[in-house]
């Protein structure tokens, strides 16, 4: 029977027949993934269950990257406590110091994830590599522990629901704007344990970068994976990337989905969350009046190239507003190279930025950025919980990287053609 | 009566006449300095003795350097009251986010330190300034208030020990051995509020960030002031970074010395400071076999360009050893971009460093790269305390640009003739 793209990607993993949303099935992993903060209770879980080596040491990926350079004792402890875990078990995919950075962009850029994989990470944001095509989740550090002793878990077949998104994206528009869009529509929960699938020309249009930002988010809607069929996009980056052979998948006509949506981009204005949840989504006009005190560009969602391009065209000849921190973080050491050869980052400095190393940062809170009581970020960011960047009295506004640029610029919340019109 | 360095610079600043060590003076102060740490306990003191404004808001510095970008809450809340005092006080020279860097590299480039200046800083390496010709030193945070509300402060005059410098540098050898030298042999309370003078045609010859580099270690021998005569180089320096009409100090023949002192620099090895005392000094050959996981090139003692240069001509086409964390730190905007433009960063991140922002950062447990149990680091900052850059059970080795280049390829601690015969 047809298709959909996590019903087809999981079939390639299992020796079940799918036969529809609900079924559990088992499935092979291509790849199991933990970081600094998730791995050590992994491991521990690992350990618990009288595991004493995981199932391939080249299919363990462990990034360290939420709170390195380390930022405090403990921290150091989590990293020390991967380390000699990679060591013992022969890891070849180990990532520490400068070889580090977001695992979310690491991975992909190192091929280490491509189209048809069934990816299981520690953490949720995992859902990233959906943009490659790929069928990738999140899971709790005890079911990582398994996955990585096993090779395998199990799956409940999610139901699907398509989004298809038409019409002609207005100047200054991202990939960002359009699952903010999609996330205020259906709420945080509207997704809940299933697939998002992405469609449509504007999609069909957008670079691969675009859709790892927008299957990021797919979590944020509560979805267990966000899809992108892997087209000939697809299979360039995967290529370029290392990857052997990647292939094309698509969903098959006729393929049963639970919900279908469409969504026009004509005429749509960058989209905002704002607090404290992320589908508490407005137009950027409906928020202009914001003033921020700190914009952060970075993380796994918008830490890019093409994201730190985005921003670095507005930014140029520019200063941040006064008083306002703005603070980059290329997501990886290959893009911090990049936007170092390409004069990005001198471009940030000029303008007044902090150009910090490939972490996490203070997007979970974590260090580089974090914010005292009655202060307000925008942020490139996925999730804009209450506290998440630092105090219970701050406030988290995310974005794309065009409306963190203009925003940096004006120190309020602000529509990119406001500065663009200024000069 | 003839006068020594520390004498001269202060009689500037006194109406009292200076006849010699002992005496206390009330001075003048040219400039007070506190950062993200220390400010916050020197403003609540400030508020406590009924101050409502600061002697000259152009003569009050805040630099926010040591936890920033904030590494967490309690940070954020810490710079904020920085902040807000700041603007409160219209103060002009309050350094955060972009504009920041480590405050002994910053003040110095900005010019807003200079030859005869009296500056006293609630940071105990505002001795740095010593490099330059002004008689700059740290103190409490309480005095430090004082001296923000009255723009004056009292001084026991410090006696004087001269330290000649004389021979021929070796290749490779560089300020940062000298200063571990004299420490090494005086001991870490050698100079105790005592002043230490730099002379002789070694420091003649030495630029003027060298000077810095050997004045911002002289409170590890407990000296109160690092002092170098201001002669053309630092005329030149102080007029680039800006200043007006800078003016040449000399110590006068027949100044008075408590001590002299006199080191031949010819045929010395490279130093290292080891655990857990910068007095514990041993030339570099005779720790090579102590492997390192971390090496920190960065912080007000060797952050500067000259140190950058140094360290990445060694670095230049080499990689960092496998597993060994190379963390690099320019100390200020100014070098960090400076560094890129020359292809230092690009040295550095091909040679597998993690490039961070200007900040303190680890030197003092702060942030970006603390150490877990067991761990031992190579850096070039100053102090090597037990437990200074994380865990009570890690080692700091401390040494110059150049032995930590080395270092960060071999994995062990060793001297730069070892890689570049390797080669």
């Amino acid at each position: 029977m047809p298709q959909t793209l996590a019903e087809k990607i999981l079939q390639g993993h299992t020796d079940d027949t799918i036969t529809g949303a609900g079924q559990i099935v088992q499935a092979r992993v291509s790849l199991v993934l933990a970081n600094d903060i998730t791995a050590p209770l992994a491991i521990k879980s690992f350990e618990a269950m009288g595991a004493t080596k995981v199932f391939d040491p080249e299919k363990v990926v462990l990034v360290c990257d939420h709170f390195t350079p380390n930022k405090d004792i403990d921290s150091a402890q989590q990293v020390k406590v991967v380390r000699d875990f990679a060591r013992r078990m022969g890891i070849t995919h180990f990532y520490d110091g400068g070889e580090s950075g977001v695992e979310h962009a690491l991975l992909p850029e190192l091929g280490l994830v491509g189209p048809g994989d069934v990816v299981v990470g520690a953490d949720s944001h995992t859902c990233t590599y959906g943009g490659l095509g790929a069928f990738a989740t999140g899971m709790g550090s005890t079911d990582v522990a398994g996955a990585m002793a096993l090779g395998e878990t199990w799956f409940k077949v999610p139901p699907t629901i398509r989004a298809t998104f038409t019409g002609t994206m207005p100047q200054y528009l991202e990939a960002k704007d359009l699952i903010l869009l999609l996330i205020g529509r259906i709420g945080v929960a509207g997704a809940t344990y299933k697939a998002l699938e992405f469609d449509g020309p504007v999609i069909r249009d957008m670079d691969v970068e675009g859709r790892m930002t927008m299957a990021n988010m797919a979590i944020e809607a509560g979805g267990k994976v966000g899809l992108f069929a892997a087209d000939e996009k697809t299979v360039a980056y995967a290529r370029a990337a290392g990857r052997k052979d990647p292939a094309h998948i698509v969903p098959d006509p006729g393929a049963i989905y639970e919900q279908e949506l469409t969504f026009d981009v004509s005429g749509l204005s960058p989209q905002v969350a704002c607090p404290h949840l992320p589908d508490n989504v407005r137009p950027v006009e409906e928020v202009s009046s914001v003033a921020v005190d700190q914009v952060v560009i970075g993380s796994c969602t918008n830490g890019r190239i093409s994201d730190l391009r985005r921003a670095a065209e507005l930014l140029k000849g520019r200063k941040a507003a006064k008083g306002l921190r703005l603070i980059v973080l290329p997501a990886t050491p290959m893009i911090y190279k990049q936007a170092l050869r390409e004069g990005l980052l001198e471009i940030f400095m000029d303008a007044g930025a902090v150009v910090g190393p490939p972490t996490c940062g203070p997007c979970l809170g974590g260090h580089m950025g974090i914010l005292a009581s009655g202060e307000k970020v925008l942020a490139t960011t996925n999730r804009n919980f209450k506290g998440r960047m630092g105090s219970l009295e701050s406030e988290v506004y995310l974005a794309g990287a065009a409306v963190a640029a203009a925003t940096a610029v004006t120190g309020h919340i602000c529509h990119p053609a406001e500065i663009e019109k200024g000069n």
